[in-house]
């Protein structure tokens, strides 16, 4: 679109390092094949690019970076553009390169006897899943977008998922980086090493920093043998408080056993109910049990014997139903059964879109905060916007809500959200404050909350920030405007 | 001892920021009062300070780090002093302020239901381990010197220990910092969240840079419910491949739940005979058994049952039998067997130092590359000094070896280091490049490994942290010569 953004002889010595063909501007990059680079997955953010850049190895990377920096170019990493935050698009200037990793897309090696894998960033996480499967080992970092999402784009922003629980974050899977420098240089650290004290911890420094410090081509990350046996089950709480007291059951009972512990309320079934009814397990709606207000779906698994992780979930939910913690469960007795109630899960964001648009929050509090910080918050947003419908959903296992709120029955959505979304989230922020709570789980940053966690977030640590950026990218070519403002 | 080495004015403002019983210059840091401060734990280093300083809180800390700053006086922050590469002792100078962080030695807060704890870096590792179990939960951080060591110094070395395995180092056991740079800024990072995904990663930055980038002052770290169940056994193995076999098939068979794989060779186990005869267990040296180049002692342990945890150890040791993979298992029966079986295991240092000198080695590995690395470093060690005795153990689930080398039978300890130090180092590190390993697994640079990571690490990664080093530490005042040397 803005080749002409591009000095002619920057131009040229792209497409010298890295071949012509890849090096696309102007016309290429309009209409839908340029949605794919320039529109973000929310759809709130349309940009232009000086060129989008696909280079196919670590070294033309390299490349890339020494032009841009030469040229003093701004550069847009992006892996499968599936981010929340706006941090994988272009701006409008139609000044940015959009350096797109999806050419690198090798599995390097899986070292099966190591429980370690090496790929690079362009690898969709699908592939690399199944690339883990082929070795008969489990690569447990999965969510939503893992169909599209790329392992680079993972790294870059620390995704989460939903095994966070048992296995962590992106962050935590990752044992080695590969990065290229704003500058063109390679650090090569691609160690596949569980213990390794040799100066400071550049590999988590990359890890979140969603592009604005150099590039994640290549990492090696942990795998972990396949669990035998896996059980899911669906329990109804009367309150937060008995949802949390679940959460601990289910820990002391099952140890490292618990994968996953998601919580959702009752408008968020509803909502499924409403427009994606078969997703509703049946049964789950009767009038005996219609009236819970928190419903958990429950996971363990089990190493070594399939019936095992079945048995420890029995025992925790039928000691939490003699206590009272639960007066309704459901233990899954059989794959698709396991399948349907995650399905439920799953289906909640899509029956958010479905219903039109949303103020949408990815927060963290302290696990033992949440019952305190919902009751707060359900309060506050009825106070503001009386009618105003809660979607409460999440990863309560890590203290991670996705606390979404609806327009109230019959008002537009589009007129509650350029009304409200600016109130409410500052209402909602707000109270995280005393809470110890976070702006962002597990979305990061980019652009959509850069202000607030400006504005936000302690001040010693924004400067500390601001110092390690101004000194690993001093020209402020990578991402700028993503993460932190203007660093002058 | 040098307090001359100090300018007057800044005596006069260490003594009116903290009080002057705790800025300790000249005779009172004579004597063995003195070398609780001034001597490393292995005697390698014997330094003076210009002062010790025994700062009462975080704002004390920040008030001795701006008269350090104001002054460009050189800060050692410094624990338990329990550290092994001399990264927490002063230099020969008598310039360097010792600062002393154990009088920040409050238990913050515990809070159960977040299964988080809250405490000042100053705290000795047993006592947090104490008040963990006191409400109930599991600190899992566990080292020999936990009885003397601190959190503060855990976290700034990123220690191990025997727990790795199941529960990562002090890196994966923190949540949260709160750090004081050497301007005498506070950074309050005490969250205690899962998910965080706010910006850079300032923890992990910290966390195992050995203060040479500012000083924690406390941290929040993450619990876990106790286990119900801990099995112990030993395993005897013909081959190191045996025994890594044994552990793919420990890892795959008990999933989470083996907590320990601790690798020991027939060598080590005789030192222990000779030195400390009562710390082996009996009959593991009876002819039958004897022969074992390899003993493996294997933990498991089970969060909802006592007698889970044996049942799965014992599965995995009756099928590793039928394989071939172990010939001789005994699982404890009683907990003070299964005390037995690990005062074997942390003997072997103590027979070490019986002994003599000896040329130490904290390395890691891939996991599935030890048996090649181990074959070649003992082929390399004898092609040196032929008679020289490897002392091979270590966390081998973590691919973490202590292969220390001895004087062959007769030779002089002292003559054997002194002639045979360097190249025995120089030709372990050497074989570790092309294996992917790393000079120091858990035990950090300092003093000790500075030169050798200087001249053997990725030189980008180095530049990359001197950029770091320089950012966050302007003056250079914070453990110079530490980790890095000079960054001019």
């Amino acid at each position: 679109m803005s080749a002409d953004a591009l000095p002619a002889a920057a131009l040229a010595d792209l497409r010298a390092a890295i071949g012509p063909a890849h090096v696309l501007t102007g016309d290429v990059l309009a209409g839908s094949d340029g949605d794919a680079w320039l529109l973000d997955r929310r759809r709130r953010y349309v940009g232009r690019a000086a060129a989008v850049l696909r280079p196919a190895s670590t070294a033309e990377v390299a490349a890339v970076l020494r032009i841009a920096s030469a040229h003093r170019l701004p550069v847009v990493p992006q892996g499968g553009n599936t981010g929340l935050v706006g941090g994988s698009t272009p701006d409008e200037s139609g000044h940015e390169l959009l350096l797109s990793l999806r050419r690198l897309d090798t599995v390097r090696a899986v070292d099966a006897a190591n429980l370690t894998m090496t790929l690079e960033a362009g690898c969709i996480l699908q592939t690399a899943q199944q690339a883990a499967r082929d070795a008969g080992l489990l690569l447990p970092l999965s969510l939503a977008a893992e169909g599209s999402c790329t392992v680079g784009g993972n790294l870059a922003s620390n995704a989460g998922g939903v095994q966070v629980l048992r296995y962590g974050n992106a962050r935590e899977l990752c044992l080695g980086l590969e990065v290229v420098t704003p500058s063109g240089e390679v650090w090569d650290g691609l160690r596949g090493l569980r213990k390794d004290n040799t100066g400071y911890d550049l590999r988590d420094l990359y890890i979140g920093s969603e592009g604005t410090l150099g590039v994640i081509t290549a990492a090696v990350l942990r795998l972990h043998p396949p669990p035998r046996g896996v059980a899911t089950a669906l329990a109804g709480c009367d309150s937060a408080e008995a949802a949390l007291a679940l959460l601990h059951r289910a820990l002391a009972g099952s140890g490292g056993a618990l994968t996953a512990f998601e919580v959702m309320n009752a408008a968020s079934i509803a909502l499924v109910a409403r427009h994606l009814p078969p997703a509703v397990p049946s049964g789950l709606l009767d009038p005996s049990t219609s009236a819970s207000p928190w419903t958990v779906l429950l996971e363990t698994s089990d190493a070594s014997d399939a019936a095992l992780a079945r048995d420890t979930l029995e025992a925790v939910l039928a000691e939490a139903l003699d206590d009272g913690l639960t007066r309704d469960v459901r233990v899954a007795q059989s794959l698709s059964q396991s399948q349907a109630f995650w399905r439920l899960r799953e289906s909640i964001p899509l029956a958010q879109a479905a219903d039109g648009l949303n103020i949408k929050h990815d927060i963290a509090l302290p696990v033992s905060r949440i019952p305190a910080f919902i009751a707060q918050a359900d309060a506050a947003v009825q106070a503001l916007v009386p009618g105003a419908r809660p979607i409460d959903f999440g990863h309560w296992g890590d203290g991670n809500l996705h606390y979404n709120v609806m327009a109230p029955a019959g008002v537009s959505p589009a007129d509650f959200l350029a009304r409200w979304e600016t109130p409410i989230n500052t209402r909602i922020y707000d109270l995280l404050h005393p809470f110890g709570g976070s702006i962002s789980a597990e979305h990061g940053i980019g652009r959509l909350k850069r202000d607030e966690l400006a504005a936000r977030h302690d001040p010693v640590a924004l400067g500390l920030m601001r110092r390690v950026k101004r000194v690993l990218d001093p020209l402020g070519i990578m991402n700028p405007g993503r993460v932190l403002g203007s660093i002058g």
